[in-house]
């Protein structure tokens, strides 16, 4: 049974998660669809990027996930077909799929003519991704030519052995792209040291702590507190590794 | 395999709609369950109602649809099945079915007992909508009497040729009931004329626009921002369609 | 086709549902997933343990519940495994189990090596969990030491003949222990004498009203209104039931 995975911005309140499920309903009556995430913020690309790049990895290849974060709908924007490690994605190219495409991909436009759905301009998730993914999971493979990706995030590569805040989670823990095999003892961050532990209950509660996250990158928290309160930093930020010997101690 | 969507204003922190797809896996076992919203504004009728329209619409034919937004239960209100254009529908007869029996439609009181769980004043969505909706699925029909809506939303007919804002969706976008073919070149609402454009992209962020929408009707929004904080109308406001030859330009 | 539910307090806004999803598809890719509730509080255990009570019983057995409400995860509190009355529970042993447990019930501790998943020290739901849950769906049993659970509430047992607010849900209703059969005419709440009722319409809009809720037990609300807000309890106060012969009455 096919799967097709679903990361949106369009909360649930609406009507438009159901619109989608109900054309893969119509097209593809055999796939299992999956929820991942509808409340990442609206039109927050690299936001979707990093959900979509840490949950999907998870999922057993020929996975088809549609990515519907698109601020530019109707606009100058291309509809693509991306697959990666046996995976399928299907969305805008706008940069949420930055992160899955780092590794070697192949890349086409997302044609939903002949899909079963007339295309309106301001709702592609329905008319175009959803009849695309749906023929995916029904056997189409796309053919021709491939293009090349342009969407982007805001940050460009990191910088060698340190890394940058690349999302902040709904716990206002600040996750960063520093691999686990790049950081040292300590992280330095907005002005402050922070060693490295293992997990929560290795602080005092309200503490800072960084530790090697669930996306096997450092991640700096406060132990059942916010961190995106305490440091006030955006996304982009950079964050050092230090091999040791910077101070340490409790941080508030 | 049938598929059962669920619309309700229970929200995702409590186990209300846990409890309702446990009663229907219980009755229904080969039944997919399909959540459609379940943050519907609490008790917004009017809301459901096109949130059930807009998205059941997508579904293929025999899909059955449950909806619980449901502030009388318990009530004088009565509990209903509605059958239209394949679709079935289980809920409340309190208007949330306004839209979809706006086209011909037989409709049933929807009796559970005999269907597999003691029914409680207080939540029909696991008592009683749940397990008829499971019934269905299984091959039940509702037979004898039918019986005439009475739930209305608080707007009457649509006016000819124009058309009121319906729906407030997620992002602030105001949707009306004005269909395309009605629609001129402009649209007047709150005392401004807003042209009618293709997409977001064709004004500058943070301009008015007035669109076709997904439902195919005319949409009001703000590129990158909220049209229902920027106009403040309340729904039900009246949108006048305009021929041509109002003034244009960009409004902020 | 094994079911396995979800109660987490991951929000919907980020990639740690989608994973976990992701690693039973891939390791029991005949399981169906549901989501129970995902908006649980931060780390609200107690909250938690109502939500998983009231929601997994209407399940039908064999069927295997996850609750990721972990605010320790890393540190000394253990992953468990239990049944009780036919079903499945795995999660974290601090308190989420709580009401599932007063019954009959075997616990055994949750060993996720070789399940599939390097364990990260702090995202034990996909690590542990979602696993061990899918190993249950592929019909693995726990052999071995049995053990105790030691999570617990922070309130105790309930006192004979009354009962105490255990839960508030989305719509500031409050939610007690107290049995409908241990109910008299009136409950006392807060300095208040609220005459139970049957449902919401019995009393006018906006006032106060007692009833045998849908958990079976008795609740207190506001009608259109919210009853946390206008009483301002916290959860353990609490509920004493009158027999007959007190004062009633509107209240608002």
């Amino acid at each position: 049974m096919p799967i097709i995975t679903l990361t949106t911005d369009f909360g649930t309140r609406d009507g438009y998660v159901g619109a989608i499920k109900g054309v893969i309903a119509r097209i593809a009556p055999d796939a299992r669809v999956v929820d991942i995430a509808h409340d990442v913020p609206r039109g927050d690309i690299a936001h979707a990027a990093w959900v979509v790049a840490t949950a999907t990895r998870e999922f057993p290849v020929e996975t088809i996930h549609v990515v519907v974060v698109d601020p530019g709908v109707g606009g100058a924007r291309r509809e693509v077909i991306v697959e990666t490690r046996g995976h399928w994605y299907v969305g805008p190219d706008n940069g949420v799929f930055a992160y899955v495409a780092a590794d070697a991909h192949r890349a086409w436009l997302a044609d939903a003519s002949g899909f079963g759905h007339a295309v309106s301009p301001t709702f592609h998730g329905r008319d175009v991704f959803a009849p695309v993914a749906a023929s995916l999971a029904n056997g189409y493979r796309p053919s021709g030519l491939e293009v090349r990706l342009t969407g982007a995030l805001p940050w460009g590569a990191r910088p060698a052995s340190n890394g940058r805040i690349v999302h902040v989670d709904q716990f206002g823990n600040l996750v960063s792209d520093l691999p686990a095999e790049d950081a040292g003892e300590t992280v330095l961050i907005a002005g402050k040291a922070i060693p490295i532990v293992r997990t929560y209950e290795d602080v005092p509660p309200e503490h800072l702590l960084a530790y090697i996250g669930s996306a096997g990158t450092v991640e700096i928290a406060v132990r059942d507190g916010r961190a995106d309160q305490l440091l006030s930093v955006r996304r982009g930020t950079l964050v050092v590794s230090v091999a040791a010997g910077a101070p340490s101690g409790p941080y508030r």
